[in-house]
């Protein structure tokens, strides 16, 4: 390992209806789904204050994608390829996934949450208050997404990535 | 290494005016400064489309944390304590950063972007395109910070997580 690794460690899981991606909504606006975030109970203390937020950043490790990550690919939402990060696949070279989800309620160690679109028994790695303040810039242009004839709340997963 | 752990490396380095922490504006939108996202040049193909989008996500290496990450945190913008996944507080069990940026271009395999917030030489993890259906809730509540008397554009990063 060099210094320029980090190795990060599960702080959690993340439950969900899905247990494979086909079918999974492929973004958390896509679906009303709830899911569970269990932390470890040696992390409950750090969840004070989470339950006044409406909306929490989930971090978490895309745990099925295979190791390789080509730098074109054909996302769900289209049927050109596009620059990898100009996408939200899972394949990437580090395969850290987030979701913005609506926060239920929290008890003890656990946030139930509602709009969840990732794979059942997910290696959770961080939390992080949505903050409007922060993470909402004024404008915001979708680049081709905003081209696609698919309503990205329609569209479903299927297993290209896997 | 268990097989719960995941190893990450840089893809790339952020560039920013920030040495060091005191005087750093806590959160992108405190800030018009400009910085350069430097990917290795074997990642530049991936880079294709993004420049359509306004705004990208920066996942990042909070490289000059602690490795201690107490679950409670005075944060910036508050005088009293706040559960640390309350917060944004770069001390974190997995130090994993994100800032929202603006996109001002892109080129071979740099992103010049403007609203940073990372310390220079951060290490770079992975690049999101910010997609307003995704990424932006329809009505966000922002718990302790909306209490906050401070102004979150105006405030400044101290030493206090070093």
């Amino acid at each position: 390992m060099t210094d320029d690794q980090l190795t990060v460690e599960p702080i959690g899981t993340i439950h969900s209806p899905y247990e494979t991606p086909e079918g999974m909504p492929i973004q958390p606006a896509g679906t009303d789904a709830t899911g569970r975030v269990e932390l470890d109970a040696a992390y409950e203390d750090g969840l004070a204050d989470l339950a006044d937020f409406s909306h929490c950043i989930l971090v978490y490790h895309f745990h099925e994608s295979p190791p390789d990550a080509p730098l074109r690919v054909e996302p769900f939402l289209d049927d050109a390829e596009r620059g990898l990060f100009a996408t939200r696949a899972p394949n990437r070279p580090n395969p850290i996934g987030l979701s913005v989800v609506a926060i239920e309620s929290v008890t003890d160690a656990t946030i139930d949450v509602r709009g969840i679109d990732v794979l059942d028994e997910t290696p959770l790695l961080d939390v992080k208050p949505f903050v409007g303040a922060f993470d909402v810039p004024e404008s915001v242009e979708d680049g081709w997404i905003t081209d696609s004839d698919d309503d990205p709340d329609a569209v479903r997963a299927d297993d290209r990535f896997r």
